[in-house]
């Protein structure tokens, strides 16, 4: 079919080749069922290394399962998460969060798709009073679904505020790579080191074919998962190939360079456009996604060559998304074809 | 790793070479994420050429999730499904069919893993009392957990009873391709000609990597099914790497070649075992298991050598479950310690 | 104990004699219970006389209740409810919408705790997206949480919308006797005329023990009704009990006199204080409640000899609930407190 | 409207005098709803008279919310009620266990009512096994639905057993005082004293208008409880009135005359039927009810003129509940009916 790259989202992308070949290198001989095997054992070591001592993961077959597990194993049938309006918790799970976890949404103010510890606090009201669900949980996207990164700071600010009010820290962390990658650090620095309780680690839109992790950094959320992510339907039957997908992408770095390759395209596409006349960027571009607004008869025409979203129907935000495995000339050809959109507007 | 075949599960055995080949053919360029690729639309008519024009097919990461979403379509929320007491979504779901669905379960006597019509009947009583949940489906596994087999006119009369009484039946076809090929018939011999309303049709324990398809045939209960899925966290977003792992599976008869297989196995090995002195086969072998007692000692011995599950603790009912991968070889070497086991008694 | 009457809420008011009377007239002999008894059948004359012939009604315990059973019968397990932020199901039911009925709140924009047709239009978005729960419940408070009444054109212009987009309208009335009496209309011309589709219509706060009514106008939205009341633990084992109140209520008037007269309360409160310097009125005085925002220390000052609430910690603004026995000398009382409070700053 | 009492049941009975007493004397002034009352603060402290210093009562509308209340108190989200096949649970509330609670239902097999810890012991299996649900509620009725009574040891063995699995007692108590008065023991003794952990204790079907308790015993239990309520749609809004009843019942006594006399009803019933030629008892008769089987004949005859009901249509097995305003002239004519109808066969 076609081999076409575009700039919809980073889940158009395949799968690495190195992930294939340790789905291959797997394909031998018996194993247990469910996690119960050697290759799901060792990926464990590979989650620690990355996250900490500490740290256990849970190994799920998609993003909202990662989140709604994560729900469901830190909040009591009466306590509420707090998210961002632009949340994909929020937006994008067909009320998942509240169909299948139960779990009240209450909406924060956020500026460039992040929460502010002030947001948060204006939400941690009415604690103990029985008409109203009780905060618990603060669950934040890194990098957001605008395609910004909350640095270290940000993310301590917001531990202590919930950790100070008996509350814990959710990353949903769909592109969790690339703001370690935006920000240089590793992913324990960006998570255990600041206080974070539990993080939905994305694979699937870094290289992997499907695969997504529940990673479990305060142990006292861990009660319990084993059951939960049985019953929320995200227990593999055959394991090891989540495994050795996590052990490609983690064991010898592939996930950072997938994710600072995307970034980087995602960099060279915004300075190419940045100061292009009747093209606004719109959000900080910190991970690998572009946002902007251009003329909507710009947009029609870009969207005739190259697929991508947009974002606001009203405002005519677009999103321009970069993948591991956008190119250089991905860029080049994309950004030439902006400039002649624009010219012809 | 081991290259040992056991006995355990067929979810022990790895994927098939034809699968894996298909996941790195379609590995290609860029695809629109969540099933809007044209992988995922060519699949579509091999599911209708398999079930039959009218059929559609909403593929998912697992067993328990194609049941749970299945409920979640079939039933509104005070509506009852009735299944044996060996059901998988009875005993091993952890409870999702009651926490992620709503749906109570009404169970039913069976007769080695099968409904008759005449328990199901017993269970459809105070319809229209609002005190009692109101059965809506019929639950049933094919092959059942036991290894046996449901016979056309069995599913008939079933589904004769249940769409008299205005329910549908839904078939956990985990291992329905075990079960066609044990009757020699169809896949739509077996579902849409004898009236089953839905269908969990199984791909992972019979050589696929991960993949599982809810396939309406009873075009009303599709209704909102797209949603649901999603809500129920069975929407890949790679959806091409579950499309084409169905396509090698159904479009060149794989799907029978490996079930007739495995199905082969499991019979010569009972016909190999079942004159020993102090062994019992406890179920019919219609598909691809043994169920079998035997001494405790000649269990104990075996399992130093070959992974297998007690399946009755107070009887010492064992299961031998073959696999589309196992061997004459393998099953000749079992056959041989079974005899040593049980001269040893 | 006390017999002070305070200003805190309507529901601290006690039980209407009248009610407490034809408890008693009910007290003779055995009836079936669960509602199949000759009290219960008389009181759906009742509520058809009130609310039109097509109306039917189904008692229940509370609001609450009453809110969540119309959501359960209206919304399937991916549709959402568009509301107010004020809205009594977002912040004063403990997250029952979404842990009991599974159903996502959208919070739409408000003015005065009243929802515009423009707000709710702003989120039905996405319709036929898998991703996005899918917007079919509009429901609002008549009269809302803030004291204000939604007018007969501006329910009209909702009720447009809202059908025009396959939608229904839901409204939660535990104070629809207030807003009848304000608008000086009947219940069916606050409802059925105007294309209400569903009402939670309150008996509790307008002098009954406790009973309120989900009101069934779209007949359509009845499927199944007597099911999910039973399942949301509302089914009263003794309905004759929960009949007899909405008689008394409904039967002779009683419901107008009483919301007229706790209306008429409120606006003598609020033209008496209206003036007063370092008072402010905050919101239009529709009903039976008076927000006002007033210094700390007159809201300190009042509060040690009147019961009511500060409605916001951060603006001061307190609410002022008057009951349907509430007195002029209750009123004369408190706004000679109010003045002497203000008099202290 | 009819003065007629029959058998069909003790919720066909209506208020005792006392209550509506009662209720019309806490018909004055001014209180705080939801509970925040001196009425429901002083109740507790009868609660704690008749269940110990360590009880806690929160009251609710009916059987079924307390029900399922304590089960969303007891179990985490993966974890199951053990109960018997007859239980009001398993088969009255609609569902509402697993719809509302999300609880699996595992069902022991029980005589006359009752469950052995054998047979409860036969369930608690597979625990740590994350694919079956984990159980965690040992749920009893008491009386049970067939009108017998668990013994003190009886209870004692439950609870043992129970409490070396890590798993806790309820007790279904909507008849618990009539249990209470055929033991001749007080309510602490029936509970407390014998190490049940939760207690829905029923008010409606002794007198009562309208009110049941969740009496917490094992105060871990009640942790959130309050939420739990709330959200479960059990908070009464006039909570004074659910407050006021338990008093009239529990304060001086008048559960116990009305439970002992329902009991002797059915006692004088049994005791004159019991000899009867054509009619067999078919439960030992230890609370108020009466279960027996006779001819389909004088069943139809008997409810030309009584109304009750036939509990078991294959069987033609009857169920004649007696109330606390079931008379000795009740029992009389009725006795004389049954009489005439087996004359008539």
């Amino acid at each position: 079919m076609t081999e076409q790259r575009g700039f919809a989202s980073d889940n158009n992308a395949g799968v690495h080749p190195d992930v294939l070949a340790a789905l291959a290198r797997a394909n031998v001989g018996h194993v247990s069922g469910y996690g119960h095997d050697p290759y799901t054992e060792r990926v464990q070591a590979t989650f620690r290394a990355q996250f900490g001592p500490h740290a256990s993961a849970y190994l799920v077959f998609n993003g909202s399962g990662a989140n709604v597990l994560c729900m469901r194993a830190a909040c009591r049938r009466f306590e509420a998460a707090i998210c961002a309006p632009t949340a994909h918790v929020n937006v994008d799970e067909c009320g998942a969060p509240e169909a299948i976890a139960g779990v009240k949404l209450l909406i924060a103010e956020a500026s460039n798709g992040k929460l502010a510890p002030e947001a948060v606090e204006r939400l941690i009201v009415r604690v103990g009073d029985e008409h109203a669900v009780q905060p618990r949980l603060v669950t934040i996207s890194q990098a957001t679904e605008l395609g910004t990164v909350y640095s270290l700071d940000e993310l301590r600010a917001l531990v202590e505020l919930a950790h100070s009010r008996r509350m814990v820290v959710h990353v949903d962390g769909a592109r969790l790579a690339n703001a370690a990658a935006s920000l240089g650090v590793s992913l324990r620095a960006l998570t255990t080191d600041v206080g974070i309780d539990l993080v939905s680690f994305g694979g699937t839109k870094n290289g992997l074919l499907g695969a997504e992790a529940v990673v479990v950094l305060n142990s006292e959320l861990g009660s319990g998962l084993d059951f939960l992510r049985k019953q929320t339907l995200q227990l593999a039957s055959k394991m090891r190939y989540l495994a050795v997908q996590f052990e490609a992408l983690l064991g010898e770095g592939l996930w950072l360079r997938l994710a600072s390759h995307a970034n980087a395209m995602a960099a060279k596409l915004a300075e190419a456009v940045r100061d292009l006349s009747g093209l606004e960027i719109t959000q900080p571009v910190q991970a690998n996604a572009v946002f902007a607004v251009l003329p909507a008869q710009a947009t029609a025409a870009l969207q005739e060559r190259f697929r991508f979203y947009v974002w606001d129907e009203h405002t005519g935000e677009v999103r321009w998304m970069c993948s591991w495995d956008t190119t250089e000339e991905d860029v080049e050809a994309f950004v030439a074809a902006v400039r002649a959109a624009l010219a012809d507007c």
